[in-house]
């Protein structure tokens, strides 16, 4: 929605991948929307819902998908429910914000939040040429990213006149009647708009209130076929939880990839194929102005967290060949097991090379190998694309005289 | 150097990443340039060269590196030693292009063979907006391609203006004192410059005459630690074999990263730190106009080669996601095999996202993984940067149905 969002000449309905006719005529699915469901009864295997009319209406399964998403954290605060103070999570919110940065002429816009989605809106909004500020309560920028790599997501921000002010806790929201003020202990944005995105938190109240296991983040507990801790209920999305690789435990680390890799993975559960998941790595990539940022696995703080003996190294090298016109710097920062020599995790930033040169390493965590054995791996060379040894190749080399 | 060339503005020496005298003076390097090494004896450990002044100078050595590169092969034809007809492979031979471009008021350029350098001199000099036909004798372009992906990249160069004439032997070149032409059977190119580009050969015959055991394509066979048949003498760079890591077998890919890895490894080895290299994937990317395209492993044809039972899809994907602006085709080729579901092999075509997308299929067949398991990755996933499944888990996922 960002890119969409970024542009007022496109209709956020250029967005929608299937419409809910093409369900029902096209597969011969019931496809019931303007429907809440309000209750599971596991014990009757049935879901008690409210319609449109608001009249009750029972649906009987034999096996149930509960895939609920998850919704942004709104902070229990004075004036978050205030007009233009905005989500964005539906498309709907989406249409709320272009409606309202047109109707309301929108000029200054404060984000809570410095996460990817505040990210991507703070691209889309200087995009529309508004004036944009963030605010965030932690000091620290990309709190999960190597402070260095982070230094140069933060100056990209910042050159793009994108105001930040990290290390402000948000107090409450308020309006004069003309413009909204988003205040905090020692500062005070004044905005026509204010964009909440300090997170998303999984739906899972349905789940619970039926008597399934919750886990992280209260998130819906799904083992690798993705049934919950009742057999006859699966849940997969940004609800539920999944294995990660690299520490073989759970984590709820809701993205899309995912998401849509357990529909399918429940769909041939469900009608007999039985189907097992290996886990995420933590992968995601952003991008944000000129820059692509990406990550897979572990930080060291992770890392530790979960009993590794991380040694890390961050290095900085060229995107292109030497000599060849158009180089920009990439920033690489690698982490690795001393005890078992496993390759944990990287982090790259850089104005090209990033979304797809993370994979590498991606696919390097499923397989659980070693840094020494990827430092060995025959990435792809030619000079308009990188130099002879890939830094991720010159990152390896540098984090095995660490270990 | 075809980036170089394209640039009549750039200096060549642009190109040089380390001088002579830095290796005399920095790291104190007996550095003999102007010598020719005409033999090794390996009973006495002594290389017998001839100086400059066409002196005899015997050098002693306790361990010796053979990395005496490759060349490339020149047809015995009549022609082929006429001024105006060149090769690339070394400094001199891109200063003697762009010197002879511009001494000769150069307009049209016929270049034989359609490999990576062909196809990287072919857009260098359209890109100085020169005229170019290309022949080779095989009709099928890139023939280790799969068919469909190798039209996408003919289509390319043909919006180019680009000729290209394969199916055509070149049988002699002829000069009429005012310009060249390229004679085939049924075909005569005018050319006022004729590029070689059919390939290159290891430079083995130093090695051969002292007695060492050749490989593939008559390239010095070396063992994983980089040493030849005699315990004292290592070879690496294009003269010297690898093992593939698919097929555990000799090949002899000659490649900028293994010539460079292959350089540190025996530097580590003759130093006493036992170093010993996987081998390659077979991974290679170039660019020609707005495509890149990239392979990485075996195709089906080669997988068959090497006893295995190879399954194959080739599908067509977007370069971003779902109604995201600028997206385009890219083409994914990949081949698994029905024994054992192991991937065997990728094949790219696009005009973005391929050169570094290859490295995770690079890092898949290092690790010896599955479709299976690569079909479960978790890549990245960001709207600019490719769809929710990337093309190559979407061609995973294909694959997996045909095995």
């Amino acid at each position: 929605m960002p890119y969409n969002i970024a542009d007022p000449g496109r209709d956020l309905d250029d967005l929608i991948v299937r419409r809910a006719e093409v369900f029902r005529q096209k597969q011969g699915i019931d496809l019931r929307t303007g429907h809440l469901a309000e209750q599971i009864d596991p014990s009757s295997k049935v879901v008690i819902a409210r319609n449109a009319e608001g009249n009750r209406e029972e649906v009987a399964y034999d096996k149930l998908l509960i895939a609920t998403g998850a919704r942004p954290v709104v902070p229990d605060l004075p004036g978050f429910d205030l007009p233009g103070v905005m989500t964005l999570k539906e498309l709907e919110d989406g249409r709320r914000i272009k409606a309202y940065i047109e109707d309301h002429h929108v000029r200054r816009v404060a984000i809570i939040g410095m996460g990817y989605i505040a990210l991507e809106m703070c691209e889309a909004l200087r995009a529309r040429d508004l004036e944009v500020a963030m605010v965030k309560p932690r000091p620290r920028f990309l709190p999960w990213m190597n402070e260095s790599l982070a230094a140069m997501v933060k100056e990209e921000v910042e050159e793009n006149k994108v105001t930040m002010y990290p290390g402000h806790e948000i107090k409450a929201i308020e309006s004069d009647g003309k413009g909204l003020r988003a205040v905090c202990e020692d500062l005070e944005l004044e905005a026509d708009m204010v964009l909440v995105a300090v997170g998303v938190k999984p739906c899972s109240e349905l789940a619970e209130n039926a008597g399934l296991e919750l886990g992280i983040k209260r998130s819906i507990s799904v083992d690798r076929s993705l049934r919950t801790s009742n057999e006859h209920i699966y849940s997969t999305g940004d609800c539920a939880d999944s294995y990660h690789v690299v520490t073989g435990r759970k984590t709820w680390i809701p993205l899309a990839l995912r998401a849509n890799r357990g529909g399918w993975a429940v769909a041939d559960n469900v009608t007999g194929k039985r189907v097992e998941l290996d886990g995420v790595a933590g992968t995601a990539v952003f991008k944000v102005f000129d820059l692509q940022v990406a990550r897979t696995g572990l930080n060291s703080d992770e890392a530790r967290a979960y009993g590794f003996e991380p040694a890390e190294v961050v290095i900085q090298a060229r995107t292109r060949a030497h000599a060849h016109p158009g180089s920009s710097t990439i920033g690489v920062y690698m982490v690795g097991d001393t005890k078992s020599g496993r390759l944990l995790g990287v982090q790259m930033v850089g104005k090209e090379g990033v979304a797809h040169r993370v994979d590498a390493p991606a696919v390097a965590l499923h397989a659980g190998m070693a840094v020494d054995e990827f430092s060995q791996t025959d990435l792809a060379y030619t000079p308009p694309f990188g130099p002879t040894w890939d830094p991720m190749l010159i990152a390896a080399n540098q984090l095995l005289k660490k270990m």
